[in-house]
């Protein structure tokens, strides 16, 4: 296949944005001139975007074409694409959206990451991929690598939820469950070792790949095309490079005139693991935290990044803590609208019931399905009496008359 | 919300095209006046294709409006969508495309169908829906019911696979396992009884829902605006409904002018449960097998309805029988092209590799997610040693060298 043109040009450190790189190797462990012993920072892509087409935005229409149509504005799109993107914007209350990201091709928003990081990994000619993960990101990965044919490790945690499991398994993957202390030390030796390319972090505060996030600004060209700019985005959130990805995406929309104003950007952390809430109080690049329970899982994590911090301050957001029984009450709304998602997901909605008297539409990123929930396959319906007296009493208390 | 403007004008028996009833109230038992105590006809819509604007197809463009940028050819569209349809068409090899309808709302093309049967039931005024199913359709149908704030009744089989109870008591369906000789007479009773409205099967051959194929319609639209008419399309197939959804998308773009040839039409059913095979063989309308072992469950039924033979011979297509041998293949096959589906939905490539010689691109339609597969969860990849040389090992034996 052929890479369609990059307007991609080089990579700017966020420690220092005076501080740059050639587009190429793709920085994976931050910024090695700004970052410290206590804090790592990450780096984006620059793009010289005087030279995209300025009907790009006018002619990418609708949702077809996936990550492809904004080409221009992505790095390289080297490895080959399974249709990701082009998810749909669904209205559940007047002027509530919620953006369906498990209509990805593994089910969750990481598929927009996994294209860009597996393209670099095609390009650098790397045998392979290697990830940290114990859930989407991994299967993610796992896809994107298979499509490409190149070899995927993910390095997982003790206690791999079985679906997950069978889920990496089905792509093809090595998975190596480790101890949860040898995971990114192992990872970091994969890579040393072996070459593959890293697809997850490897810093000690976050800054995963510098092409990830790249793959997120298109969920904020696909909100502008559906909506316009809203008033603010509600974003599950972990390490902030989803958050960080559509808060960049509305600020390129905001430089090339199409938008006027940023959205607020709402970080979306559970209480029991909030390390950007942390950072953002101490007026911190990132910070360390010990983390509790909560049966959000894929939005766990006991240390935040610089990303996190320059959207929810730029655009005048707030990252908002939530409890597991918060989490659940959206959970149980979005179910009741006819989506069905995964807890972490419901982070998104849960953290706009907690927001009063926002000025115009509001979007709520959904991350990801309902079958990755760990209680899933908990539940056994017994086999009923299939007598119409017994059957009867069963639809009465379900408010179904006869 | 406003129902969008349908050119749909009445139903039409497909057991003689001159018997016609009104559009309302959607025939939900089939043709009474052509079927018989052996067969069951089934009846379809009729639309005043004249009336539709003709730039329909032009203006439709890419992915974006899920099924309601169709409305005109659609029964009316009175229960609101959760943005189905619009699914890749994703190239695995030249000429050989998936159709990945995992990427529905509740990630199966079931959700074409249920929006329209669930929107007969909201024109209907009915108090909710009633469906016999122990997988996708019956959670599809929950997921509507809940969206349009209907009940959703489930008369399931015994032995509900856990992850399906977790699916649809997620949507607050009333789930009722019912021995398996008592479904459809429960269901029937159901109906009778309650007002409930049927979205699945009442009949003794198969016939379904007036409206359900219509939606199944879409597929054809889809693959049409991506790929125009291909040679042949290769269905996953139970009762044929949506194998003659499809197969009509395509003649009613050949009627209004759009293609020239109809793509041949090829369902795919486990060699186990083939009973539009029988039906095609022995010429008869419908046929009852005994059904077999295969863990394809969402393809296995002991009955077939007269659809499916309309479709695959009107087209010069033919009924593939697969081994559960030959479906495993096709689901590697997929999933090494970054494509995790159910083993039924694997069936189309499956019944492709068994089809020397065709004339053109062809395409597969994967019905479904691979995290509804029964063998889900019964993975479990034990915590390894994190030691190089243990690691190393293991990396090699995956041809992985450092």
């Amino acid at each position: 296949m052929t890479t369609q043109w990059s307007s991609a040009t080089l990579q700017r450190s966020l420690g220092d944005p005076t501080v740059t790189y050639p587009l190429w190797p793709p920085m994976t462990s931050g910024c090695p001139r700004t970052s410290t012993a206590e804090v790592s920072y990450p780096v984006e892509v620059d793009y010289a975007y005087d030279q995209v087409d300025p009907f790009l935005f006018a002619t990418a229409a609708g949702r077809g074409g996936g990550l492809d149509r904004w080409a221009p504005l992505l790095p390289p799109l080297a490895a080959p694409g399974l249709g990701e993107g082009g998810t749909p914007l669904i209205e559940i209350e007047a002027g509530v959206f919620v953006k369906d990201e498990s209509r990805n091709p593994t089910w969750s928003h990481k598929d927009r990451l996994n294209r860009c990081t597996v393209s670099a990994a095609v390009t650098t000619g790397a045998p392979g991929v290697v990830v940290a993960s114990s859930g989407n990101h991994g299967a993610s990965a796992a896809a994107y690598a298979a499509r490409a044919g190149l070899r995927c490790v993910v390095v997982a945690g003790p206690e791999l939820p079985p679906a997950v499991d069978s889920f990496l398994h089905a792509y093809g993957a090595v998975v190596l469950p480790v101890p949860w202390e040898a995971r990114w030390p192992l990872t970091r030796k994969i890579v040393e070792r072996t070459g593959l390319h890293p697809v997850s972090n490897l810093t000690t505060t976050h800054t995963g790949h510098a092409f990830g996030p790249e793959g997120y600004k298109t969920i904020a060209y696909e909100i502008h095309q559906d909506l316009g700019a809203p008033a603010a985005v509600f974003v599950p959130t972990a390490y902030g490079e989803l958050l960080f990805g559509v808060w960049k995406g509305f600020t390129e929309l905001r430089s090339l005139g199409l938008i006027d104003r940023l959205p607020r950007m709402y970080a979306c952390q559970p209480t029991a693991a909030a390390p950007l809430a942390e950072a953002v109080r101490r007026g911190v690049p990132a910070a360390h935290v010990t983390v509790g329970h909560t049966e959000a899982y894929s939005i766990v994590s006991p240390v935040s990044g610089y990303r996190g911090v320059v959207a929810v301050e730029d655009s005048g957001g707030q990252v908002l803590e939530l409890s597991d029984a918060q989490l659940e009450a959206a959970h149980g709304e979005l179910a009741r609208a006819g989506l069905w998602t995964e807890l972490s997901s419901a982070a998104g909605l849960a953290g706009l019931r907690t927001v009063p008297d926002l000025d115009g539409p509001v979007v709520c990123i959904s991350t990801s399905s309902g079958f990755k929930n760990r209680s899933v396959g908990s539940q056994s319906t017994k086999t009923v009496s299939p007598e119409w007296d017994d059957v009867r009493s069963r639809l009465h208390a379900a408010g179904i008359r006869d």
